[in-house]
């Protein structure tokens, strides 16, 4: 694909379509929206965009697609793969202005939002409807961000992903078409999924211009557990069981012994310095919890467990659950001048102690250290691996790539919940084989000059 | 789209494909493979082939592909659109001798399979590892089928729909290629979705060779509740409230007057002759069931249910669940020369209660009779109108087109589980507007010349 720059004529049409205010090109907020979470390095777009409805988002991609210009949507950068470097320059659109809840359909458990909506936010204004946007990856991610990224978290092993909360969505194609996919009817059977063909394609086929998400109630009572074991084996030993009970828990999170005392030492939680599982149980009689909790406790003192701690009360329990969101956080402040690669590969649940075995031998192979935190219960790790210099990062590159590998060959993925953004896009032949194709060959189908968000997923 | 004919030389290659006895012309088996359990008209394929690899299908697909031959996939013609009637003639590929589990993966509450397996026998063969798939449309349906047209029933409200329910796939594609889509992982968020883009498409982008599926640990316990209503409004409106509760129902179906009449006559289920709403609790505590059972009945007495019924026995309630699942075949048994049409739009669950009003409103401006039967908890609702002449069948035509549109309106959707097949194409561009076109393209690009199961999703 050759693309072309963003002239003086073009700037004056994007001003056209979403107005003077709407256009920015300055250096400073190039920088901004140059990088994200991830150790991607920046690349600066030419000029960034905000519009304000789903009509001004069409108007630019049908103006960028006749001028052959790359178009990166942009949320607020939280994602960790790449996902919204724009890496061929042209044009970053941002949601920022696109934040309106539209509709809350507090009946039907649904509401209609903008795609600039951070879910924190949102959760916070659902919360008088005693209702919630479950999956949580962390970071304040944008509605349209984590829809476009698959986004996951703690709690998508009862509540599922991102594409598992969405029903119905507007999408701006690459020529300015605007289409809606899916149904504000819980069950559809009519004609082709196109909602779960743009939820995770990561900016590469459409801009999500507009989302009706499944709300939950809010869970009437909520209890923490924290199990300590005295190694990883026993504790992802330990996973494998509690997923086999049938057990149907909220959270279901592995920490490794050096997480674990980071989050004694800087959140107060009281962890001792182990493996340690994190769980959450929710229901609407407290009977239920304490089932759960006999359960797990059993569970884990079977396993070999050296301290099981159960919490009902709502401080300790955010306290606990605070501390783990903010864990990678936490390690970029406490060790300044050190980069981390954070890994998301995941397996089926049998395959997980066979892979953190392989990714601590790959690691001492290649001299790496890390520290391993991951949603367990779905089979999602993140090994973080950290590097100071080139040499260390290649070696942190190799162990990557072959963890990956080595998740694909155990009936896993390359990326759980981060996306493929750059990193992993050299890796998805390995992933998918023949099915690559198939996908380019929608991606070319839907967007044949190759406008939106290029360099991503497609190596 | 031309087609062209199957000639001496295409039954020869087939031969050398699937071997001499996976390919018949008799008109026996051509009758056999020329309708499904829906009112659309017979027709008959040119030959009828059973494949038994998936390297075989490929080939078949190959084949068709390079001679512009038809290609219907066929798995027992249990479908109610008329989804696998070969239309226009060419090749019916029935998946009739692959019904092989290939593999259970117990720890990983999984099993991958042939495609031609039923359901019903599947779970027969599950139940020793005590785990089963949920999804349950009736019929004993193949798996292959209900992952082609997205296929769901009384358990989907709790356990989701066949898209749910499925993590990974074999397809072949119309050119011949093998592709997997999917991951054994439950969470995967690389690259573009095709696993849900091929579950749903009837046979139009690919035919499944063979499936991972989701399974879910058999309830330690169940029970049933039936409520009894003065009038249909009282009962919807009954659903709406139940719902609003948050309670984890296992199915929240209903029946009108007629059809309860008929189960307590015709399978002994003590019910009285009015609107009713089926339940199910699926729980590991007694305790657990109690405290739903205990909420639904005091929501029934104050919405004005006039019984309610519950029960634990299992052969009660095994007895009122067979008796729901034979409605359908029931109401022909007993009403013979009398044809019906089964509806299937699916609304918000706040547009219930208009939708049924409508639908009421609409058969009697037509003259029109029939009975309503639904899965209420889904908002999805299965008219079944009655009709004898051709008179009647186009009044019943025309009931059925205002209700889809009226459904849409509303938010939903044409068809919640039965797909589009034949009888709902000429509505995709009410509900689906210009995102039809962008499945076409999709169409278009993986199937070119048309051969996949023409006629169906796109009128």
């Amino acid at each position: 694909m050759s693309y072309n720059l963003v002239t003086d004529d073009v700037l004056q049409q994007l001003q056209a379509i979403v107005g003077t205010d709407g256009v920015s090109t300055a250096v400073s907020e190039l920088n901004l929206h140059a990088a994200d979470m991830s150790s991607h390095p920046p690349h600066l777009g030419e000029v960034v965009v905000w519009p304000t409805t789903a009509a001004q988002v069409a108007g630019v991609l049908r103006l960028a697609n006749e001028q052959r210009i790359p178009v990166t949507p942009w949320g607020v950068g939280s994602s960790l793969e790449g996902n919204p470097i724009p890496l061929y320059g042209g044009i970053v659109l941002s949601t920022g202005r696109m934040q309106a809840i539209v509709a809350v359909h507090v009946d039907d458990f649904q509401v209609t939002v903008q795609p600039g909506i951070g879910y924190k936010d949102l959760n916070k204004k659902l919360a008088v409807y005693g209702l919630f946007f479950p999956p949580d990856p962390g970071a304040n991610a944008t509605i349209g961000g984590m829809l476009a990224n698959n986004a996951a978290g703690i709690r998508t092993v009862k509540y599922g992903a991102s594409k598992d909360n969405v029903l119905r969505m507007e999408v701006a194609l690459a020529d300015g078409r605007l289409i809606h996919v899916g149904s504000r009817s819980i069950k559809q059977s009519s004609g082709y999924d196109l909602l779960h063909l743009f939820v995770g394609s990561e900016g590469t086929l459409g801009v999500i211009t507009q989302a009706t998400l499944k709300l939950t109630p809010i869970p009437a009572l909520m209890s923490a557990v924290a199990a300590s074991f005295a190694d990883v084996e026993t504790a992802v030993a330990a996973v494998v069981a509690i997923k086999g009970t049938g057990l149907d828990l909220a959270a279901l999170d592995f920490i490794d012994a050096s997480t674990a005392a980071m989050l004694a030492q800087e959140n107060g939680v009281d962890l001792p310095a182990q493996p340690t599982l994190l769980m959450e149980f929710h229901a609407t009689h407290a009977e239920t919890i304490q089932l759960g909790l006999d359960m797990v406790r059993e569970i884990c003192d079977e396993m070999g467990a050296t301290r099981v701690y159960a919490t009902a009360d709502p401080t300790e329990r955010q306290r606990i659950w605070h501390a783990r969101h903010q864990t990678y956080e936490t390690k970029l402040r406490l060790n300044p001048g050190i980069s981390w690669m954070p890994m998301d590969v995941a397996v089926p649940i049998s395959a997980y102690p066979a892979l953190v075995a392989y990714a601590e031998q790959e690691m001492q192979a290649q001299d790496v250290s890390g520290f391993l935190i991951g949603h367990a219960g779905d089979g999602n790790m993140h090994f973080t691996l950290a590097y100071q210099d080139e040499d260390a990062h290649r070696r942190v590159k190799a162990v990557n790539a072959a963890v990956i590998c080595k998740a694909v060959d155990l009936g896993g993925t390359a990326t759980g919940e981060h996306g493929v953004g750059i990193g992993k896009a050299p890796l998805m032949p390995y992933e998918h084989g023949a099915a690559l194709d198939v996908m380019r060959q929608i991606k070319q189908t839907l967007d044949p000059n190759g406008i939106l968000n290029p360099g991503k997923i497609f190596a």
